[in-house]
């Protein structure tokens, strides 16, 4: 077997030789059940480290590409036609919120693309070591009773310990004003079962969370989008909206706003509460980033100042940890944390009361801490670096918000660019972001563009930021373009 | 701390030290933040062995009551109070589905109370040590990307092992007739949504799962019950139903019903089939326990011989291993299963990666058949404990099902007996049993019961017995009270 590597490239060896794999079990040279060769001797093949060849072979065995049996080898996996479907043809069927995800989360099975469409954190620093510690503290308290059910409201540890969480963004909540779920997706499905009947109107941000987007339509909720700019929502724009519309909610990202990156000012913090308190005005907060700050602290919760009640708060662990735990928290009122622990025991009666208690064990015990503090600085450094390269590579005419936190930044493109193509294109280029389009309510042909930075290492991120540059000069994009104005990355008004 | 253990006594020691613990701390005797003795202190004490007193403290600790702290020692919960409310006046307040599933999930944090309301496994049964060891293989093989978001249709490797799993029960089908679920409510929650809109009917064994039909309540659809016998479904009364009601579907568990534990005849299997096909019912099959069969094979799923894809099939790893992983799934046809897929990324995104893939490697190695085999005599035994028991205790008048499979027996009481007092008396006395009237669709003051036998051992079930026929006898049962006839625990034609 025959591969080349280059060792001058900034691409680690065993992402290379795990891409050349890929090639070429794509390509049917190495057909399903095909035994690879041993880690040793590929290794000495190629005058590489074993740990090189075992990456390689782990990065592929993680999304099922091969199989590994102790004392067999590996191999090709058996149901390997099913999996290398080639993504040209199988992504960008459907450029809606929903089709969108389905594209995202079937990415991940892809490891040889350019992950800019996922705003997941960094696998490769995923704190494995002390979460299997946690779950074995857990497991050692707790016992055999940690595989049982448990109440569909969550564990009461994990509540105890969520409640001194939420006290670090300036949330004063008890265990009882706090309901577990399935990440914040969950408690967004919840809430909107709860509050807002198919036909009811909730208001967004535009553009806001796809994931939030495909849970109003999946319910037949309509979805009113409300203009931000750099300094976050535009309070005046909600106001005169609030007019004409009476939503059963508005649903924001006061800090570090997906997929923008901005961050709500104090002033329009404030402004906004007075807002929805003098309009009675519900508001479902989603902190999902506001841990993640990559200049200084970041502001408090909007929920820190709601003196009267108004906002409802959401987050989780899926960016601040791993998004594979599944753990995610609302805090409300009592009375509707009650309501909401009904519905959650009428949908999966509750979430695995292991990964609840060895959550809790793992914050106790500072490792969640620790991991923050560890990976902000990284997120930093790849945010910076696409930045770099965005100036570098991007035609004239295009532009891009500077996000202080979060994962992502959305870029504007000039008029008449064909994102969905753009898109396609640049999956087969190997590159994967996300079109603006599914961010949007009610909008079409969006001339922006979503991209993650959370994902890939900086040089993998300048490397698609090259292809992305190319693929734009040859679309539409030209340096002749006009710059668009400041806050131009407001879609729709 | 003075304790009286009886070594005379059929409950072993630990648990009643345990109940000794629990019930000081319950008085008030041990407040928040005591510190308890240490094992070893404890152990020399009552001249009992360091284990029978370390597994007390852990039976506390995995319901939170004590909390342990390496070096420091084990103390009594600091949020005690929110625990330990006294259980007469915290149960029972609502005898609907909703209301006695929270009951049900909340005796979970109760580990003195005899757990026959609970069709659960039975905990110190679980297999704990293999379970890490998949997990460790998993991640081993998988690496730090099974901490990632995946499809929400399920994992590819997961969803083929299911497909050899479900042909044992004799049903055929691909990976992408597969969906995982949250356990067989998620998959019956998914169901509800997709195919019974608000104000529809879904016919329902009379009496069924009481999930069921807290799901049919909360989204508004009407349950309506079509009687059962020793036999199963009555098939003319389901057809004399269908002249007059258009059900978007039947909702049925063919094998080992909850909570009668009766198996539906090969008769009367095939009319059901015949009937769906000739009249477009679409059927929803609960194997949930189509495993737990104490009497030689059990029956293929009805599934197995549906030619005209009328069945729609879920089963779940709840019953047949631990109810902690929530995994379950669903078989239907492709297209059906893309819009469960839909709703489910609309729901929580995906179920744990590590969990799913985890499960696989469980599977493959053999050790969800061990564990089946090694449980189905223990759980057969606690069956024969408890029909005995019956026997001896019950007064004339009560009659039960005496099920072949599955976790539980359906009580008959004489009619007029105040089956919500007897529940929050029973409580009282440390024995929990769930009311029968959750179990039916439409029907108030039913008179009967459902036994679980799954958790308890069966010392445990016979002492609880004894319980419940003096509270039978003081309560409106006596001998004297004529015999019901066959088929009596059918509540309602």
């Amino acid at each position: 077997m025959q591969f080349e590597l280059d060792r001058g490239s900034r691409e680690p060896l065993y992402r290379q030789l795990a891409g050349s794999l890929q090639q070429r079990i794509r390509s049917g040279a190495l057909p399903a059940r095909t035994r690879l060769p041993t880690v040793r001797q590929l290794a000495q093949q190629l005058g590489v480290t074993r740990l090189t060849v075992h990456s390689a072979y782990a990065e592929l065995q993680s999304v099922g590409w091969v199989e590994a049996t102790v004392g067999r080898g590996t191999f090709v996996a058996e149901r390997i036609e099913q999996l290398i479907a080639p993504p040209e043809a199988e992504f960008g069927r459907e450029v809606t919120p929903g089709g969108m995800l389905s594209d995202i989360l079937r990415m991940t099975q892809l490891p040889g693309l350019a992950a800019l469409a996922r705003a997941d954190p960094a696998p490769e620093h995923y704190p494995l070591r002390n979460w299997q510690r946690a779950c074995e503290l857990a497991l050692a308290s707790g016992g055999p009773g940690l595989m049982n059910y448990t109440t569909a409201q969550g564990d009461l540890t994990l509540r105890s310990t969520l409640a001194e969480v939420v006290r670090e963004r300036g949330v004063t909540a008890g265990p009882d004003e706090l309901l577990v779920t399935a990440g914040v997706t969950n408690g967004l499905s919840l809430l909107t079962a709860l509050l807002a009947p198919p036909g009811s109107t909730v208001l967004v941000e535009q553009p806001t969370y796809l994931g939030m987007l495909n849970i109003l339509a999946a319910r037949g909720v309509r979805a009113v989008g409300v203009p931000i700019d750099d300094d976050g929502l535009i309070i005046e724009a909600l106001e005169d909206l609030l007019r004409v519309e009476r939503p059963a909610f508005l649903y924001c990202m006061p800090t570090f706003q997906n997929p923008s990156g901005v961050c709500l000012t104090p002033a329009r913090r404030a402004s906004l509460l007075e807002l929805a308190t003098r309009r009675a005005l519900t508001i479902v907060e989603d902190d999902i980033y506001g841990r993640l700050a990559y200049e200084g602290a970041p502001p408090h919760a909007l929920k820190a100042d709601d003196h009267s009640g108004q906002v409802i708060y959401l987050s989780s662990f899926s960016k601040s940890l791993m998004p594979g735990l599944r753990m995610g928290y609302v805090v409300a009122a009592p009375s509707m944390i009650k309501q909401l622990t009904l519905l959650r025991q009428a949908q999966d009666v509750c979430s695995p009361l292991l990964i609840q208690r060895a959550l809790s064990v793992f914050i106790e015990q500072g490792w969640w801490h620790t991991h923050l503090r560890r990976m902000l600085p990284r997120y930093r450094e790849r945010r910076d670096a696409l930045l770099r390269a965005m100036e570098r590579q991007f035609p004239m005419g295009v532009t891009w918000s500077r996000p202080r936190g979060g994962f992502s930044s959305w870029v504007s493109l000039p008029p008449g660019v064909p994102v969905t193509e753009l898109y396609v294109s640049a999956i087969g280029r190997g590159v994967a972001f996300t079109p603006g389009q599914v961010f949007c309510a009610g909008a079409e042909d969006v001339p922006h563009m979503r991209l993650c930075f959370s994902v890939e290492p900086p040089e993998r991120l300048a490397d698609a930021t090259v292809t992305l540059g190319a693929l734009l000069r040859e679309r539409g994009g030209s340096r002749s373009l006009p710059t668009p104005a400041i806050g131009e990355y407001v879609p729709v008004v």
